[in-house]
């Protein structure tokens, strides 16, 4: 049974596959030297509406930290939420790769504001403190949130007029476009981010992870960044292929469309489920929803369920491109007959 | 005027700078292998009551995290307090010299409890967080509260029951145990401690800093870490021949003593004046108050007073070794007469 | 027309990409917990003749990159010689992750002899110096040599006695397996190397390669320095189902034997052209060639060829698995038609 | 009796002892921002003949790698002799910190030349390699030998023709400016160094050490790497009181002066004693020789004489300041005992 524990879970989609094996042909240069890469980040550039700079690489983790540490000096540091996804999940990889540290602050469902930010302002100067650089932000966040595009602009505002860089963890981003029915260009390119790690893997590719710079000027030594991250792909052309079919026809749309349609059908399903109380404001693939202690231990004795935080009780459900109407009946039907 | 900024405003003791002046007889082993570092190293030993490690090292930054980078391995990472001076007021010393990260809870009048620390137990085996190693405490802590004997016992009883370590920074840890009537070893060496930034500079010392281990085991490697930490002064006896006098005669306690005397002084003079608020809790030399705007206004117009925590208006007084209470009567005067 | 830059070159072996397309069967769990990545481990372990500890990662850097980091404190270092792919081709890659540093000797003929590692040896317990703890070798060198299986566990056995590791880099282990007509057991484990970089890509592998390690103590913490190290990829089934057909019926002697057969088609046709003078000892896929001035100044003008080292004239040509007799005759009527 | 094992094993001169003693008056701000650490910074400009910007810290070690930190990206290198005291003498203390990786090349007397250099230009732009960015030199060099003035324009110019930085690590710079009979000014300042360890600890100090910036702009951050790098001194009075003394009435160059003297007096009687080789180009207060192996033995064997590197039979004596001839006599007249 499917126990919608990630968008990691699923393969990839058919066209995605496809491009890979097209991309089998005869010999390339390597190291992203090749006319399929070069085609990739054209067509990125193309759906981000400007010139920009790519560096593929193959996790959403070496997006984040290779970017970041291109921003940051030993001594600086990168602001953001308690869940972001820096200070939770990549086991202090920042750290070690750059030498910089995170300065988190409590989260507003998932999201940070300006007025989180400006108390670390304060250091600036302070040869005590780490300087506060880089704001980052998860698009969609780990709580499943969505900043709307004012917000990201507010804060790409607020991060240049400190004389900081503001930094997309896009993991997510195609949700989080599809559930504003906005585009890249809107949402990213024009409210000024710096910096988007444009994740593909959790919406239908195999291993596409990209690091997207919208200033040259910052990323003009991301190559021997990506090179020391231990990330420089020799054989770039099975990663970069990926994208191609991704921008093409919209597929990335289409996957985040059918994600996010089965989350929100879900989130419904449950809804309506005594003992489950789903929390608010989730409008992409992932519902978060406490479940009554009973219910839990039920479910785990009978499914062997293992997802949910058993401490707070609460329960992750993340839908995917591939998620079936009759895979969230199912989970339903099982919760349902406890 | 002095303004009771800081316990490193002030000078040397008298004692320790003829300490220093009777170390400059003919020539020593450099780094640490001459007698009278031998000497320094044995009086700590017989202070603490125990067979200790020993590493001589100029500031209080580097005892801290020369001695936390021999505990942690990068993937690894230390909690403490938000207002945890290794969070704070290190400007990433740890993350770039170790790789490690600081985990951090808010403060309970700048103490952590065990049940601070408990969330952080389950990230235990998870490869996509930093594994929790080492607990930081300071004695005294930032705010000026004092951890009791028994708090320590229980924070080093639970550290080990976890597989974790102890780490005490004690850039004011004479301060303390002068204010709880106790002994180094009584506080540090029978709690189980096990590992400790013995700081000197801030009563009466020069440049006296110390990692003292507490077992030899976890400390093996540490020269190779001091050395790499750039630490390893090449004319060590000017360093360890400080302890000497600092240690014999109870110097350390005398001074500490009047330091505290007159910290506690000042918090019943301040007590009086109307528009300040004298937080609780102060039991050695750091005085912490709320002020009174206004006052504060006056203060910086008439005495150029720069100190205060403009943004919360709370002001720290720190007396030292050589505070007289004529320095404190003319701040309370200066004070009154707003 | 193909110049024989790299193996990297190449595209992937159909058996391959076969392999990645059947993965593509339905949801599975993330980050290497699903029964194809346990599968390929079990058949690592089966060629290797031992239950090995396995991390699967995408580029030969990261291979290498986190399997020292994993063996290495901040304070130790790798020994190797000047030519090793960690010294020349991983823009400090070693140097930032771990901390700890390369100590390089003068080579003879890509390797490395006992007698090269021993004036190291006196730094053992010196703080002002580094630590040498890991050797570590290419087989095949970068110079297209490679060590015999007596060479390998001499140097095994030479690093046990001096509490030291042997790591081998083996992006091209089985071109030399096939050349001296060895096996994988043989030659690592039997010999006693302590740590593999298992490399398939440069075999007819997408993004093929693996940690090996053949002492669980020393790799018990390595899924720590994988995640921080950037490399725990999600969907891990796409890489390490590649191991499978690549193991399976023996494709990756196959294919080595195929890369071999035409290096050394390659090398018996160049040695008969005058003005190119072969280097001596080349028995895989790669030969090196000292080519006169006019000709690699002709070869750039028609061809415009690239490859040369211009300082010293010499070339590298690598074939592989896909490489044709066709291809390597072209190049050769190339050349010699000026 | 003395062996002359290093100028570190002598103690602090008068002068500057008296020095500290002065500056132990009353109340100061910490970290710097005192009047004495000031007036030692003017004194510093002064006898540069430029307003430097002047870093106190407490160890050589700290002076070299907080200094080169700031110049150098992770994916950077510094260029030096395989001698050079960054390359042996340092554990690894720059990559740690750092990121970045030492370059080295066999050394001609100790020294490093333009040709030594270039072939390592040929990595710019290549992301798979480090990027050289340092020139690092030793003036005094630790073989004892010493660049001239003009050397070290030559590599000033060619490193900035290269978009490099020179930079000087200068532990016994007072030694080779005597003997050179040159001033700070003609030899740092007028060449175009661009950043020099400024080392006082050898000539008599107590632990005086200087990062100087001759470019303010490339040591704009450098507050920030003193304090990461755990060098920040609270009571910086007591260091920076040190230079005035040492700079005011040619202290640095009597101290230097008679080092040297002590160093060529040395090494005339030395060259008369038979199974003694010294070697050339010795013109400060370091004098190398190789030793008769006999002569060694017996050397230990009557006075425990351990400062030989018994592989090469080569001992290194070095003379101080306060060395006197009586003591390079008995020492003469042991060797010749034997």
């Amino acid at each position: 049974m499917n126990f919608f524990q990630s968008d990691n879970n699923s393969g990839v989609h058919p066209n995605i596959l496809e491009g890979i094996n097209n991309a089998n042909e005869g010999i390339a240069a390597p190291y992203g030297n090749d006319d399929i890469t070069k085609k990739a980040i054209e067509k990125i550039s193309e759906v981000f509406g400007q010139d920009v700079d790519v560096y593929f690489v193959s996790t959403g983790t070496a997006a984040n930290i290779i970017g970041l540490a291109g921003l940051l000096k030993p001594f600086e540091a990168v602001v953001c939420t308690d869940t972001g996804h820096i200070n939770v999940e990549e086991c202090g990889a920042l750290q070690v790769f750059s030498g910089a540290r995170i300065l988190y602050t409590p989260n507003s469902s998932g999201k940070i504001t300006k007025e989180d930010i400006k108390p670390f302002l304060s250091s600036i100067g302070n040869e005590h403190e780490s300087q506060p650089k880089v704001i980052y932000i998860s698009q969609t966040t780990e709580e499943g949130t969505i900043y709307t595009v004012e917000e990201i602009k507010e804060l790409a505002d607020f991060a240049h007029e400190n004389n900081m860089y503001l930094h997309v963890d896009g993991a997510r981003i195609a949700n989080a476009v599809v559930a504003l029915d906005s585009t890249f260009k809107e949402m990213i390119t024009d409210t000024g981010v710096d910096l988007l790690s444009f994740g593909g893997t959790k919406n239908g590719m195999m291993m596409g992870e990209a690091i997207i710079s919208f200033n040259k000027e910052i990323s003009k030594n991301f190559k021997f960044y990506r090179k020391q991250g231990m990330q420089l792909l020799s054989k770039m052309r099975y990663t970069s292929s990926q994208f191609i079919p991704y921008l093409e026809n919209d597929l990335w749309r289409e996957n985040a469309k059918k994600a996010n349609d089965m989350g929100q059908y879900l989130l419904e399903k449950l809804t309506k489920i005594p003992g489950i109380k789903v929390m608010d404001n989730m409008e992409t693939n992932m519902v978060f929803a406490h479940i009554d202690e009973e219910l839990t231990k039920e479910m785990k004795d009978r499914y062997g369920y293992e997802l949910l935080d058993e401490e707070k009780n609460i329960a992750r459900f993340v839908t995917s491109f591939d998620t079936t109407k009759e895979e969230v009946d199912e989970l339903i039907h099982a919760i349902e007959a406890i």
